[in-house]
Order: structure tokens, then C-alpha cells, then sequence
């Protein structure tokens, strides 16, 4: 039993629809670093429609805005995570972070080892 | 945030090959019940070949026999699986359990529902 370690995944369904998962969050992290939707898309190498309707399934079904958009400006506006969109990708870090750590403890308790 | 629920997969790898999930779990499980690797792979409907591939991975990562295989008798034989196997069961099945309880708790807390 050695170099045995455990992986765990977590993600947030609700009707059947996944609304929220680690790439999800990713993609909502790299357009407010990024400033828009199709340059978060390319970074994550996903067609923009894909990010798109993403982004579209999980505002809906977490029945709230994650991004806004601000038009104008010589760079011709930025898109950027509302505060309520922040607060969910902080959560779902949150709770990753917590399962994670437990994990790997419960897995040392069991399996006596790591 | 209504009907939203945290799901949770759990896995073991060892020098990235799976050694344990749930599914595996359920294969040894399944061979124990039904007495031998070709029900199981039957109930489980997958291959045979690829029911015995992924206990002989699972054998040889965690460096234990699993499954005791008791010759003879009316019936031709049947498998069992060994005590080293019904103990990593076990195990498994407590790490999964404490996890997803810890899953639905932290969400709960962060997304303040279920």
C-alpha cells in the first residue's frame, strides 16, 4: 500500500444539471481575470458556445447573475464576476478545500498511511 | 438555490492507476455474493476480461489477494473474498461515508439549504 492516495471530485447538481464543479468555477475565475467570456474560453480551450451555455445553465439554475458586463472604454468594455458570483466560486472553494483535507485524513485513519 | 445538491466522487490511485472506487468496490462485492468473477461481470454487465483486468490491477497495486477462490464440491467451486479483501471493503466504505456526510454539512454551511 504504498504511494496510495485518495482523489475525490465534488460537484453541485440541481435537477439533474450540473451547476457548479471545478472546471465550472474555473471558467468563472479565468473571465473576470481575463475581462471576457471568449478569452476565458480559448485559455480553457472550449468553444465559446460550450462556455457560453455554461455560463447560461448555471445562472439559471442558481437563479442569479454571475457576470456583468461593462461596456465602453477604449479596450471596448470587460466582463467581471457580479458579488454574488464571487460569493458562490468562494463557497464551492470553501467546501473543496474542507473535503479535501478531511479526505486525506480519513484515508490515513483507515489505511495507515500517506 | 432551491434542489441543490453536492455530489462527491471518491477514488484511490496508486502511480496513477485506480485502485480503488466505488465501482471497484462493487466488483469484489458483486464476486462475493454471486460466488465467482464471470457472475459478477455478468451483474455488473461488463466484459469478463475486463472484470478480472481490474482486480488483477487492484491486486497487484495493493499488493494483496483479494478474492480465494475454494475448489471442488457439488457446485464446481466458488470465490470468496479473503480477509485482507472484506477488510479494504471496509474501509472504503468508511471513507466514503464520513466524506459524503462531511459534503452535505460544509454545503449546508456555505450555501445555507438541503
Amino acid at each position: 500500500m504504498h504511494n496510495v492516495r485518495p482523489y475525490t471530485k465534488l460537484w453541485v447538481e440541481r435537477e439533474g444539471t450540473v451547476v457548479l464543479s471545478t472546471w465550472r468555477v474555473e471558467l468563472l475565475e479565468a473571465v473576470d481575470r481575463a475581462g471576457s467570456l471568449s478569452a476565458a474560453a480559448r485559455q480553457l480551450r472550449v468553444p465559446y458556445r460550450t462556455a457560453w451555455s455554461r455560463l447560461k445553465e448555471m445562472e439559471q439554475h442558481l437563479g442569479m447573475k454571475l457576470l456583468e458586463r461593462h461596456a465602453g472604454g477604449p479596450s471596448g468594455g470587460y466582463s467581471e464576476l457580479t458579488a454574488e458570483g464571487r460569493q458562490v466560486v468562494a463557497k464551492f472553494h470553501r467546501v473543496v478545500a474542507g473535503v479535501t483535507e478531511l479526505v486525506d485524513r480519513r484515508f490515513r485513519q483507515e489505511f495507515g498511511q500517506r
